[in-house]
């Protein structure tokens, strides 16, 4: 594997002294800025997360700020999902589309403030898009990405570890739920939520300079439940079906396509930008599908690119994200499989740069 | 260093086989696309760059195409550049604003057909922004990315190189002139242009299936003319004063602080986004502008931050990019000065994470 150049241009973060000195062996990047992606191996972190708990630097999930009275006007413009629900408790998964119903970005939103929100965003300048929108429609908003920088504390002992620093109040947080939290005479809006399946949460970091002292906090507060510096695992993520835009579904995909039909409400098809091409793949149905795939094998080479899935001589799909799995004791992928090919257990192959594997297409993910 | 990771997000190009055969060893990520930054080394490149021709994979300037018949109109709404010089002979290096008249890009603009025009973008997803504002305008134009990925040849002896390949008539291209050549039977748009004060070329490679085929003939072409592969380099760049968005812009800048003034027309800021701010602006003058630094040591960190720049105790702008430049023997950089302290030999100190040096504003860049 090569190097990365740095430059101010890929954006180091408010922690990046911290995973620095944790000894980070490689990074991507994300929406410009720096994104670990492993600290002993992929491996051994796996089983770490899986066990312990890990702090990681997420300040790549970079929030689009939408401030002022018409900002949820505006927001249902952007997504099919129903933002009745939303209130500043709860954060809300919405799938963000483009005018032909396709993918932009699946961000979270949170409600800050009567009047302002955080969009939480996937790896594309959804702020370009939400200020083109706001300026053409001639809403009066302030859309600006604020100094805000996403710490995630994941894995089964996240909670002990959190009600250390943050008090026990903070483990009464449901799935998703939001609430402030003191630390150092700040309160952080705090989330339970994260992009791993083993449980926890995701601290929103105002302002830079009060990233390291929080990093360090946790570090100190969580010595004997081995804490370690970590970041979003790949094996770990597939397992449990969480998709990556840019990896599992791009701005070619809807979210029927994407498994995100929950998040599709009918009555706001009229509203939403892209909406009537929902209405017409809801009507028609999708010629492809999000699904989990198990590989038969014991080693993989890294999925840098689509790997083409076949049922005999006919392309049936692909793979986009892919890891040999410890636990599963097999490859575990995540694919965009075609119409009369997707039902559990469809038998196919995936063509690697190494090789052709056996493959079954699955209905559900493994975790 | 860090390693890169590879995934499918950060996307490979036509030329990525050809690159790796050659020995990359660094990159960086370019709008979710891989650049390589190193091949030998970073002063190695430089001074073959300089000396021979090298060709570059800059699939990662991607094209946002914009076809029909308002697409002109559209286009004059993203930038202050009049665009009454715009002929399919030559492309236009175009500042685009927001509505506050500050950076989203700076890209260099093709007309490829009447109606059809490709913006060859920065780093930031600028066709988001575009596609917002047809949308929100009403404009009935078709907004993609195309599969077209430029390849550079640069370095003195490019024409030589593009001589053999695509025929003598491509030495007939005057300074960001276009035109068709010819090679396996497809006709390539070709600019005389690139990221190097060396001289060169640039080929829109339409079709990822006609990548390693020109990649292979031009080295095949080349073996006498000791053509590399290469990348833009850092130092080189910065001795010729060749901004980089992201480094030395962002949009927290103007094109009038970056320099661009001679982008900005006035006879365009009525239908120009962003138009008022930048009369406002040219009326009241700029609170900074872009200059070149002379950094007085033989050797430099990494630039992967701003360094602030003092006199005395008073901060009055900061360094963005930086590096030793062997021919110069001083350390260049490029950075923004604060009105009060950009003439020309203004003596300022530089705050790295290694230490302060002594340095001076310069008006004009090095080559």
């Amino acid at each position: 594997m090569a190097l990365i150049a740095p430059s101010r241009r890929v954006r180091r973060t408010p922690f990046s002294a911290g995973v620095e000195a944790a000894g980070v062996k490689a990074y991507t990047v994300y929406n410009r800025m720096l994104l670990p992606t492993m600290f002993e191996s992929i491996e051994a972190d796996y089983h770490h997360l899986k066990k312990h708990v890990q702090v990681w630097d997420v300040s790549c999930e970079r929030q689009v700020q939408i401030s002022g009275p018409q900002a949820q006007k505006l927001l249902q413009i952007l997504t099919p999902r129903d933002l009745g629900k939303l209130r500043p408790s709860k954060g809300l998964y919405i799938p963000v589309v483009d005018q032909h119903g396709c993918m932009l970005n699946d961000p979270v939103l949170l409600q800050v403030d009567a009047d302002t929100f955080w969009v939480s965003i996937a790896d594309s300048d959804l702020l370009l898009w939400i200020k083109a929108l706001t300026v053409s429609n001639g809403f009066e908003l302030e859309v600006t990405e604020p100094d805000v920088s996403p710490l995630a504390v994941q894995g089964p002992k996240a909670e002990a570890l959190m009600a250390r620093v943050f008090g026990d109040a903070v483990c009464d947080l449901k799935f998703f739920g939001a609430g402030r939290f003191g630390f150092q005479e700040h309160d952080f809006v705090i989330t339970r939520s994260g992009y791993s399946k083993q449980g926890g949460f995701e601290i929103y970091v105002e302002d830079t300079s009060r990233g390291m002292p929080l990093w360090e906090a946790l570090f100190e507060a969580g010595g004997d439940l081995d804490v370690r510096a970590g970041c979003p695992n790949v094996i770990e993520r597939i397992e449990g079906g969480l998709l990556s835009y840019g990896n599992d579904m791009t701005d070619e995909n809807s979210p029927l396509e994407c498994g995100l039909e929950k998040y599709v409400d009918a009555n706001q098809l009229d509203v939403c930008l892209g909406g009537r091409a929902l209405k017409e793949e809801l009507a028609a149905g999708s010629t492809q599908l999000v699904r989990a795939i198990e590989i038969d094998t014991q080693s993989l080479p890294i999925c840098d690119r689509a790997w083409p899935l076949y049922v005999g001589a006919a392309r049936v799909g692909q793979v986009t994200s892919a890891a040999y799995s410890p636990d599963i004791g097999k490859g575990v992928g995540i694919g965009m499989v075609s119409k009369g090919h997707w039902a559990n257990g469809t038998a196919v192959e995936v063509e690697t740069p190494e090789g052709r594997f056996e493959a079954a297409v699955r209905e559900e993910f493994w975790a």
